[in-house]
């Protein structure tokens, strides 16, 4: 990873561009650059990326071309998708249910939301992170217009059932939306079988640039613009294209439909590889999350008598990139809220760490993982006054 | 300009990211793509990037770091410095001036606000374009929070006497917003000087990528954020930051810092000969805009008998890229609400077209051009059962 030497493993963070991607994204800099708004053939080539761009994207996730609005990221879409559709609606009802492990994002929409006289309940989740429908549909009232459940977790990795969610809001007539960002590259994303009406997806995700996101917006669910300017996107979505970035997010995604079976496999291998080795060799150790509906890169563990943050310094200090939970929040010290929400208390909440391989990784930085992590657990529990061994 | 063999002279629509720029945001792809919210060396990496970065732009306009936000381009800047100020500010007053000029972002974004429930003033302009300061002053109330009034304008490339009304707005108490996206390259940009509050910049106008754009907000000048997340941007712009558009945006307006003086020579140079070629040699042929109040690289005319569409599709047939006015509105084919502004009727201001050389034109493109335009006139007013010769 050119300049840094680093063994990264946090790719749930953020990911590398693709080197094939930037390659296809170069000449939309400098050659092919227009305002796709501009009556003259720069202008039009511009215009033939973006719904090229759109098309593809659209044909990747089941939907329509005319149902992907281009954002300028995961953060943009989730906005549309609930402050959006919230005011689009509020004359239906005021009533939204989000999940209690959602994005940062979500969470802070949902607040702002009830500042704005909506009403918000939290559905809360098992003890690996999962939603339970029964609770879901107990809170469902008549004035319940939208629906948001993450397609799976972006901190411990546990898949969401978001076709039962979806089949639950068809029945009630209610919008269904979906982060699906953690869930890109590492599962099927189709929005007909998952019965969304609206979901959310980042270029960087699928390998993409930063900057670029998707909103699907299924035909009939509207939502009023977060942007206003211009009119582009049919109006929703104000602001001169950012074709580069676009063309780079197709790249992407028409990579990830080739390799992804391949990716997915060999990603599986190394978090299988991570949580069995753990789990075996280092004491008092336990996984979060759910045991097998789990993202195939994701794993994510718990040390009795570790502080989180000792032990990602110590990390840091071998040149060894992870995280002790989501990247979004990660310098405010909190305490996850999505730990939380699976029943653990702060002290456990504190003392985890969340391995997210990736598609630049190799064999050989799995092997430097295992080999770091038993000495750094052993240097800070040996200096840790609360640590005592439980199972050995 | 690689496959497109185009003469390109629409700079003020759209511009090619600078070679130099590209070259310095490749490592953000791929080798420094971390995330800056995170806790380890490939975030500091970011992290680091992202105040460099800030640091720069605010040097450049005189600002100081802390009053730098980073948003997906000047359309959001815009949308933050007016709704997220009027919002923000709403106890104060609901009323807000604009000029009757404003690039098509600020006057939807007006709109918007009226829906609101603010109350929205427009400035008429003299028939240069310019905003009349006693005009202005005449507009202002006990409740006016905000005047917005463009650097320059994007079509007739008139300049706006900004340091005037930022003197105004500073005695009144009343905050002023300036979108210098059109000004950028072409004039000095100086906060303190032009008394400016907030002030949106587009990275493409100073030749880096598109999707990145900073507002500029001097210290006790808030505005309510318009996205909301994971709290990036000191709690203002939610979203992971684009570390590689934002190094671009910095590489491009060190590249402008060096560099203007003598590109704006060499600009003012294309437009004058432009100007002096067409009002000599053409019959029935005007200026629009201020005869010296105008942006270094701006030509824009009016014909008799001549439709601006049709002149743009000959020019497209012949290779060569213009503009009739603003792109962001070029589709929907209304005529110009500059020109109309300036006291044209709509004949008039359908009649003309914008010419707008860059950094990568040489002087065999303003040769074609003044080689085609009358051959293209000639036709089309051949063709046209309205067009009487007033002037030979």
């Amino acid at each position: 990873m050119g300049d840094i030497k680093e063994v990264y493993l946090d790719y749930q963070s953020s990911k590398p561009v693709d080197p094939r991607v930037i390659d296809g994204m170069l000449p939309y800099f400098h050659e092919r650059f227009g305002n796709a708004s501009a009556l003259h053939r720069v202008g039009d080539v511009a215009t033939e990326a973006l719904e090229e761009s759109r098309r593809a994207i659209a044909d990747y996730i089941n939907a329509d071309h005319d149902e992907i609005i281009f954002t300028s990221g995961a953060t943009e879409a989730n906005n549309m998708a609930l402050i959006g559709y919230a005011l689009k609606n509020k004359r239906k009802g005021n009533h939204i249910i989000i999940s209690e492990v959602e994005h940062i994002s979500i969470r802070n929409i949902a607040k702002y939301l009830e500042r704005e006289g909506f009403d918000v309940s939290r559905v809360p989740v098992d003890k690996y992170g999962r939603v339970v429908l029964r609770k879901l549909e107990r809170r469902i009232r008549d004035n319940t217009i939208l629906i948001s459940v993450q397609n799976a977790n972006n901190e411990i990795g546990t898949i969401q059932p978001i076709a039962e969610v979806g089949k639950l809001a068809e029945e009630k007539g209610i919008a269904f939306h979906t982060d699906a960002v953690a869930a890109e590259g590492l599962l099927p994303i189709d929005v007909k079988r998952a019965g969304v009406h609206l979901m959310s997806l980042s270029s960087n995700d699928f390998y993409g640039p930063r900057g670029i996101g998707v909103l699907y917006m299924k035909k009939r669910y509207r939502v009023n613009p977060i942007l206003i300017g211009g009119g582009q996107e049919r109006g929703l979505r104000s602001g001169t294209e950012d074709i580069a970035g676009i063309v780079g997010m197709k790249l992407a995604v028409e990579i990830m439909k080739r390799e992804m079976p391949g990716e997915v496999d060999r990603l599986q291998g190394y978090r299988d590889r991570l949580i069995n080795t753990v789990l075996d060799e280092i004491p008092d150790s336990y996984l979060n999350g759910h045991p097998t509906e789990r993202l195939a890169s994701n794993a994510h563990f718990r040390f009795d008598g570790v502080e989180g943050e000792a032990m990602l310094l110590s990390f840091k200090d071998k040149g060894i990139s992870v995280s002790t939970g989501s990247a979004c929040t990660s310098k405010t010290l909190e305490p996850s809220h999505t730990l939380i929400a699976t029943g653990l208390i702060h002290e456990e909440a504190h003392g985890s760490l969340q391995l997210t391989p990736g598609r630049f990784n190799e064999d050989n930085d799995i092997d430097r993982v295992l080999e770091v992590l038993p000495e750094v657990l052993t240097r800070i529990r040996g200096m840790s006054p609360i640590y005592n061994p439980k199972s050995r």
